[in-house]
């Protein structure tokens, strides 16, 4: 599987290493647009392409795919709403990977705490504890809110950000942001019941699982079908 | 939904406090069979019959289900294979729940880790921790082999128990037994991947998790059709 | 070494039950004075006095102790100033233990943290994580009061209580009270540095906990010296 | 305070910028010797040398310290007999740390068991877990085998590596080697009693850890007198 990366910045690297080292599958080419590098200067054929870039480089990614026919895995950030429908436009012609959040572990786990709340709800209290470096500014952590909204999709329980003082326990489910030293993210939702607990932890150590998210994602496409994907179909 | 119980040893007991305290459920017997109690002693409608006693009720009970039509919970174990094949008789006649571990929070975590091991296995290393009082004689409990069942129901991975000396880690799964102290019964499992982690743990304080299950089991078989059922259909 | 035990609730037959386990130590009688039990009722000679029971006994152990000069170790609670009084001055006649928490686990936390504390301060960002279950009113937990005044002597340190929005971490030690289920109590100290943490946790999962170290402090008084003494003189 | 560094790997380029970034301290030249470099080099008054090189740099390093009278930290391993030796003599002149693990959490941690397990382990029963990636080949870790000797230093408990089948719990403590994915490093120290645990945990996320602890061993040198030293004196 002939893989090419759009954008030569820390993940690009860390992306061509991974797929180096992966068995049928290699990097044929990374390209920075902003130094002059277009996908046409690939000569291998391409079977997906992976942008971890800027959105300008949207019209280049789109032209190279909608002729080749190649998949294309986005995972770029911060796109106009009609870049958007471009990619949307695109993915009508070329099966097209574009996520939030490329890391395994978190889709998994969001996929898995909306499958279980609604059989644990009646019986297990829920609340997030979330940790973060000491430089993060905002809280909860935009991990969090997305895992929330797994275990409470109809807002039938409260959000309480933090407790203190006298106060019995409402429906609702409590949020803690820890912040402290380098932590690069870290989430857990805790079920706790009648004399027992779940808890279903995840921790990312550093920027590197989206580009191993990102490579699943090219796999996936490769041999798909047109269409518009998010991460959790990737994976489920 | 009236309720009795047979049986009045500690679970018994637990079992009658909570489905009092519960809205719309009520114990209308709890009987003990060694001292001459009878199901057909109890005036009220029975609904559901949950059985937390001895091999030896099985015949009582069977003979009162297929006569009142309730449905059965069995939370006994130690049955002969002849009395198993009674429960699977019954099951046609009346809906039965019989399952090897009642907790809600362990049901959950074996249909969990069924689904996200294939998902997952490709990228992270599985590793199970169990951690127990330091009575407990027999190593990796029960619960953990059940687990481990479900992460590796094809026997593809090697199962290693504890680490020792220099060797590479190969295609397995390594299971931990720690015990100390009065621990009732915790289980992790870890997926160890590139820069990021995912652990599920379940912690039991006491046996009354057995019960909240049970009475799960006794709302579903009220109103549910004949049938043999385990925890993950009850839950599922 | 022989132990009486004042009160004959939960704690005095949990207390009852670990001594008579204990090589070396018998209970020689656990008395109510409720329903006119005294201690000069018990014909062996007493070692140590513990008293789980009501402030209203303190005379009666006081004249004991005095009249026979046997260590006490007093774990009731709910005395009056007058009353913190006389065990004052019982204490210059034998020696007493009275302490707010029993707990080896909270003691040996509690001196581990001021002792830990001025080493990482510089380096390490503070942050607690308090659990109990879903009817508890306060937070944080009385124990989380006494674990931050330990990490936080001369308050120079703010204490944040949850976070929500956008603000820069500060010279501060977050406190996060999570509260679910049956958790009896769970504290974690979290010292998050330089891509490295340390983590102290203490987990109680009963009163039982209580009768333990009280079962500590009764082995100190006998052959110590007249004095008041808590648990950390108990233990270090 | 001037910082002079010998080694210009990766550990060499983190130190020279957390010194940097430090109020008070600076970095007056990082040199190569294996490209030439020589401490004579640097024209700025020199308070201490950070060494994270090879041992072949010792000679230059212990006449430059015997010179200059500056403190000395050696974050080199692998140093044979006779220069260890050499290190000793040098510590008769100035004041020199010479330790096996630089990380302010891990010194800090040993420090805590060699402290508590006196007063714990009639009550608690003691295990260790430790994880590490899935390409280490050798089980337990050394850090898991200093933080056995803090916790068992007279050799009075079996060590156990992992359990299988049946088998009481003796007078013993489990080690438990998880292996996976890219962990750095995580060590826990479990104490397990009646109803109550108390775990200590150290998470390692980079190397970087040991430039924290060999910059707080500079200010450590700096002012003190003549002596060899390792970490625990440093911090404690």
């Amino acid at each position: 599987m002939n893989i090419a990366i759009v954008g030569t910045g820390a993940m690009g690297k860390v992306l061509e290493s991974l797929i180096n080292d992966k068995a049928g599958m290699q990097c044929v080419g990374t390209i920075e647009p902003m130094q002059g590098g277009r996908l046409t200067d690939i000569r291998e054929k391409i079977d997906a392409v992976i942008d971890f870039s800027n959105p300008v480089n949207l019209d280049m990614i789109d032209a190279y795919a909608r002729e080749s026919g190649c998949g294309v895995v986005i995972a770029t950030t911060g796109f106009t709403p009609e870049q958007i429908e471009q990619i949307q436009s695109l993915s009508t012609i070329v099966p097209v990977v574009y996520t939030a959040n490329f890391s395994l572990g978190i889709t998994v786990m969001r996929r898995v705490l909306a499958e279980i709340t609604p059989i644990l709800k009646d019986n297990f209290d829920m609340e997030i504890i979330e940790k973060h470096h000491n430089k993060k500014l905002d809280a909860p952590s935009g991990t969090a809110i997305a895992l929330l909204a797994a275990m409470n999709p109809e807002h039938e329980y409260d959000e309480v950000f933090g407790r203190e003082g006298n106060r019995k326990r409402g429906k609702e489910i409590g949020i803690h942001a820890i912040r402290g030293g380098t932590i690069v993210g870290e989430h857990t939702a805790i079920y706790a019941g009648e004399d027992e607990i779940i808890e279903i932890t995840h921790i990312a150590n550093s920027k590197k699982i989206f580009a191993v998210g990102a490579i699943r994602a090219a796999e996936f496409v490769v041999g798909n079908k047109a269409g518009l994907y998010d991460m959790e179909q990737v994976l489920f």
